[in-house]
């Protein structure tokens, strides 16, 4: 782990200046993840919410609403809005990727079913749906709508995109918009819509969140070629297994020559994966300096993230975003 | 089929009556289902949607809103947002129960994956989000988050009763409510609200569709052991096999003796069935006048569908409504 106690302390701050805040959240969580009539569900959302996730989403969502001095509670609701949202995905991706493990722990389609995780994600989708009426702003159902959306379409893009060598950093860039960026800028978004901000906040505001999204699943694809496993939660290598195209793997297949391309067609695209194949595909991807560009790209997308809080008046709070944005490259920086 | 012409009338007769609006239905959800990204989104959607369904659902919130003399056209976004619901929530199902065929045709999850089923089911609920948002109305967004909530509910609660003799009438209406009433009542209140209905009226419509959906699943349940495989799209006895505590195994077991009694922990708890079981279990059932028994609670949920139509001013519409509720139960009459 690259990460030195400078980096790391942005998020502990965050964390710390925001603990009201977030101390309500995680109540409003507990509540609303209880049914009378339905006891699974609890059990199986509160091994998600409870297995140590640092809710880096209501984290911004709060963060954005603070930002502009807002003394409401609605930034709460929409707190817990964005973290169902997540949960939701979570359990439905674990699903459908067939994980067994997630943050060190076994999934939840593991310990009790595949049926489990479909309907109580349902069920979390459907509790998020009702935290933001609550709220009372159309402009935010709208935000968060259209969010759902994007990130609804991209994993259907990712299931038909995998393990096809065609995919271009363009998909990838809407994929990784679907699965991560799409809920972060929608969580800074909503943040900055309830407390009132200006347009223009509002927008540097969603790129901020947007960046940071983008960087942050750059880093996790980079990652999980690059970590360890005891950091990462998973096993090193498990999207090559798993035949994804991440980052890094397309930028070595747009550079391979052809006797390495008969390799990823091989390994990625038909599936036959033998001893020593990931040390090769990791050869190949040094070879194209493909992990030091992807490690690049995610760098550009954190100095866009921070580039997008200067909009804004200058405080601690602002500070502490722009150095979240470091934080969330640091391991690979 | 115990149908006859002249119950089998009114829903044609509805259909016809408000084909204008069913068209522009049909446009929306072809229209909405597309993606410029994912094709396989409309693939799937366009199985389950162009399968031959009745559209029952988008036509009761059309002809809710249409009873008050509605000419606006946000019953029409209301009514595609119904049926996309009902659609995402037919997907999910038919992964949960490991379905093989529904409406005589095979399954999404048969003919693509489960991993296509979900994804596009959480499409399809987000596609049906933004067409709500798009009607301006937060009382809607409400009614519709609330009935989401209690339809996942519901699934969670039924897979959690599934198999356990203890489930009785009270928890297979909560059931009843979640998987089909819910959807119908927020169907016909949203209709009325749209409409700009007095609170009167709109508790009718939600009552009228209420009892019509608690009519229209017990019918299901009964046809599921009476019905012939040709007109129920599916194999009679399915939810014997599946072990699930519908009404007439309900009211059976309530009346069982103690032999009876240890025929249904084998066959519905312990799952241990053999050849001739769903004979006995019809026999054990008729001898304590199970399905008898259901079948006239079906049609006291349709006359009380019927009453709650009386607080309305009479139409020729409000008549055809009235006859559907005869419809539904028509063909266990």
């Amino acid at each position: 782990m690259g990460m030195n106690e400078n980096v790391a302390k942005p998020l502990d701050q965050l964390l710390e200046l925001l603990a009201d805040d977030m101390n309500a959240v995680g109540t409003l969580l507990s509540e609303r993840m209880s049914s009378r009539h339905a006891p699974r569900i609890p059990q199986v959302t509160a091994h998600l919410i409870g297995a140590g996730g640092k809710r880096l989403r209501p984290l911004l969502t709060v963060a954005a609403a603070r930002l502009f001095d807002y003394q409401g509670t609605h930034h709460q609701l929409l707190a817990a809005t964005v973290e169902f949202i997540h949960t939701a995905t979570l359990l439905h991706d674990d699903v459908v990727d067939e994980s067994k493990q997630r943050r060190n722990r076994p999934t939840a389609n593991l310990l009790w079913d595949n049926k489990s995780s479909v309907l109580v994600g349902d069920y979390l989708f459907s509790r998020s749906f009702q935290l933001m009426v609550e709220t009372d702003n159309m402009r935010v159902m709208s935000i968060l709508a259209n969010a759902s959306a994007t990130i609804a379409e991209g994993e259907v893009l990712q299931l038909t995109a995998a393990q096809d060598l065609a995919t271009n950093e363009d998909i990838y860039l809407q994929v990784v918009r679907g699965k991560t960026a799409a809920l972060f800028s929608a969580a800074t978004e909503v943040g900055a819509v309830i407390a009132g901000a200006s347009e223009e906040q509002i927008k540097a505001l969603f790129d901020y969140g947007d960046a940071l999204g983008i960087a942050f699943q750059i880093v996790d694809d980079l990652l999980d070629y690059t970590g360890a496993s005891e950091t990462i939660g998973k096993n090193t290598g498990d999207d090559f297994r798993e035949r994804k195209l991440t980052l890094p793997v397309i930028k070595a297949v747009a550079k391979s020559d052809e006797a390495e391309r008969a390799f990823w067609t091989r390994t990625i695209e038909k599936g036959d994966q033998r001893d020593g194949d990931l040390d090769e595909a990791m050869r190949i991807m040094n070879r194209h300096a493909a992990l030091e560009d992807a490690r690049k790209d995610a760098l550009a997308w954190s100095a866009r993230a921070r580039a997008a809080l200067e909009a804004l008046p200058q405080s601690q709070l602002r500070d502490m975003l722009s150095d979240l944005a470091d934080f969330v490259t640091a391991r690979v920086a």
